[in-house]
């Protein structure tokens, strides 16, 4: 029988979980709300998931984490100059976040927000998913100085999270466009030293 | 009776939902949780808070705003460079988050990222919230031109936001004290344009 065919209830879980997280953090990410909205028989998913509900999250957070590592490469690899296209994944960001009616987030943020005891095992999988990011952000920064690569890729990053968690407030993209704008500005200036 | 002693359960619970979301988002903003973080009786929730858990989160989100607000006046109201002062916003951020062991964050953060539909009127209280830390922040920012102040305090916030998300996934204040010197650096920048 076709591999494929035998994944597919268990890819729309982790795709399910995707979304919850998105939408509300680990709470979107539970048994009952994935198996809802995966339309997964109840009682998969031990069958798919033998470590649970956790290994169900991890595999969930890797599978976005690496869609957003994919976005992000495609983004800087646009030929032209790198602070035009940081800014590019920002209005990216600011046009799909409107499109979902601010709904969703950043499946990691939601994650990192929402760690207890229960789940703690979770930070590291986060931390090394935001780590890919940085690395990628880091990459296109190849003209600045080494020692301020990273820090700025990394700022990159939680500009990006920080926009994220003020634009769900607002219902707005004017937090991420605007912080698209001050992120440009900061790879310009170092770029071109005054 | 004195009205402060029979205000005292209530206060608690405010108090262990500010802690719940600062934790968990909203899901450490349940019933089940307030009752056994506060000590309170089960079934004084509707007793307390007729609007029920919702009107227990806006309270919490509220309690948690003037107290943050607060915190960054009195730290922007130190006699000194307006930069510096920002930074060590940043640095008491990372300095408390190590000494909780990173276990909490921002509970309007927290409660941001997990909206959904049952909790959608949330949004506007914690953009309200996000505001208000703005305003603080821009008041600061008096020798900047106005139309630059309002977007640079916004993004000082973001990156107060975002990095509290990379600090709980790293584990480590890093993210926070990198932000910080990169938003002070953004102030000195529009201070003495060069």
């Amino acid at each position: 029988m076709d591999a494929r065919f035998l994944d597919h209830p268990r890819d729309r879980m982790v795709d399910a979980a995707v979304m919850g997280l998105r939408a509300c953090g680990l709470a979107g990410a539970g048994v009952n709300q994935v198996i809802a909205a995966s339309g997964a028989p109840k009682g998969s998913l031990y069958h798919y998931f033998p470590g649970g509900k956790l290994q169900l999250a991890r595999e969930a957070l890797e599978r976005f984490g690496e869609q957003r590592r994919e976005d992000i490469e495609a983004v800087l690899a646009v030929d032209g100059p790198v602070d035009q296209n940081i800014r590019r994944i920002f209005k990216r960001m600011a046009k799909a976040m409107s499109a979902e009616g601010f709904r969703f987030g950043c499946a990691v943020a939601g994650a990192a927000v929402d760690l207890d005891e229960g789940t703690a095992e979770l930070a590291p999988v986060c931390h090394a998913i935001l780590e890919t990011w940085v690395d990628a952000i880091a990459a296109a920064l190849a003209e600045i100085p080494a020692a301020r690569r990273r820090p700025l890729a990394r700022f990159i990053v939680t500009a990006l999270q920080g926009a994220l968690v003020q634009a769900r407030a607002a219902r707005s993209p004017q937090p991420v466009l605007e912080a698209g704008e001050i992120a440009a500005s900061l790879v310009r200036a170092e770029l071109h030293p005054s």
